[in-house]
């Protein structure tokens, strides 16, 4: 037990169902550096009720999950590019009762976009059109990819979200033959879609990277297939861990290094 | 460090300026009992955000200190007999959303004249008329003393709590005499005023029963003075560690040993 103290500096999360991944990475880096935070996953059905809290309350950091994205909007008071681009804010920043808000899951994919040196050029095919989607959508758009199609059986959603950054949508899977295939969906996610393969064998076969943003479990059908088939793997994994990251710096004024964020990141998927 | 986890329960404190002692109080018997609570006091300027933060995040329990006993009535649900008697409350418990007010300074001090065994005919006399004093003259009335004089020098406040209870007030030292004299003022806490010595010696040595209110120093001049003088004690230390022990319960649904508190108040006031 540490001595918990009144000058511990607070940040929560707020979602309809919390997960205990926030709250286990970020409680580890604190004690790794002897940082005064804590942090905890808080549930909600008052999304203004806890934004007034975090404002009375002083808590530095806030991290936002569905349902409330959009919701949390009108809200702060100002919204940071990464935010505003895609009118979807995954963390809030208290400076003295000012909230700013960002989204860095959108930096996070906009980030291992360069890391993992995918060409510009390549032709991507996105499955998904939810709000994950936008973020991931958004992020291709930002890093200057042209070839985008966004694959979505939502006639609504999906049209929208490609029209937005000005690519194309279909509703059925077309030829296998996009360089970058990448599933925004719940499909091989722990649950009952676990066992299911967002793309098909030719798909995976034809393409060159395999980008699966769904974090549990972080072998998925698709990863699996992506390595066993020689391809180049961009994870999930990797996008909660370094979208933690960035909202960890954010609330510490801490630049964190690739191994610190390694170690959180498996401290908080081994519960 | 202990691991952190979504699903403790959150306790915290509310005032203008907070103190460590209820943070380590709460705390350290939270890991002594190995329950699943945090606890951490917040200062605030926004009371009733604060009370919104606290239903939106299912905050169970919250400590309520100066200057927000009075403002935080009309934010709750329910008041409990000891927060109406005396329209000032220091508790909230929040079950599911509906929050119930208490105030567990009167409590402590009810309990104390029982457990000392302090005789209800005797003559009392009471120094202070400020928020504290008013849960102290209570307790006196509920406990059934009916001579009590209260000593202020504020000619408003000082008549108003005397009359609402049913008891004198003077604004000058009576001639020494009371059985039972009773520091509700900041004479001889921690600060500008911790050498000044709440009673004249002629009034200590006529008592029988000396009572400080002040906890910090837990030995103030008026206690040191009353037991020099072998008069029977009743300290503020008991009464901050019981009023702390019943919020304790009412949060926890556990009861404290008199052990249990007595350890948790030794450490809490131990930093």
């Amino acid at each position: 037990m540490p001595i918990l103290n009144k000058d511990m500096t607070l940040c929560i999360s707020l979602s309809g169902r919390p997960s205990n991944l926030g709250t286990r990475f970020h409680n580890y880096l604190y004690d790794e550096l002897g940082l005064n935070f804590i942090y905890k996953a808080f549930g909600t059905d008052d999304i203004e009720g806890a934004i007034r809290g975090v404002r009375a309350l002083g808590i530095r950091g806030c991290s936002v999950s569905m349902p409330f994205k959009e919701a949390v909007i009108p809200l702060v008071d100002e919204l940071e590019e990464s935010a505003a681009a895609i009118e979807s804010v995954n963390t809030i920043v208290n400076d003295n009762g000012h909230l700013t808000a960002s989204n860095t899951d959108y930096e996070a994919v906009a980030e291992l976009l360069r890391r993992h040196a995918v060409d510009p050029s390549s032709s991507v095919l996105v499955r998904g059109s939810g709000g994950m989607a936008k973020a991931v959508v958004a992020a291709f758009r930002g890093a200057g990819f042209d070839d985008l199609t966004v694959l979505a059986r939502n006639a609504t959603a999906g049209p929208a979200l490609a029209e937005k950054y000005g690519y194309a949508w279909t509703d059925h899977d077309p030829a296998p033959g996009a360089a970058v295939i990448v599933n925004v969906t719940p499909l091989g996610m722990n649950g009952p879609d676990s066992d299911a393969l967002s793309f098909g064998p030719e798909a995976i076969e034809a393409t060159e990277v395999v980008f699966d943003v769904v974090a549990f479990p972080a072998e998925t059908p698709l990863v699996r297939a992506g390595r066993d088939a020689g391809k180049q793997l961009v994870t999930g994994a990797e996008v909660v861990a370094l979208q933690a990251a960035r909202q960890f710096e954010r609330y510490t004024g801490v630049a964190l290094t690739p191994e610190q964020v390694a170690r959180a990141s498996e401290f908080s998927r081994a519960e």
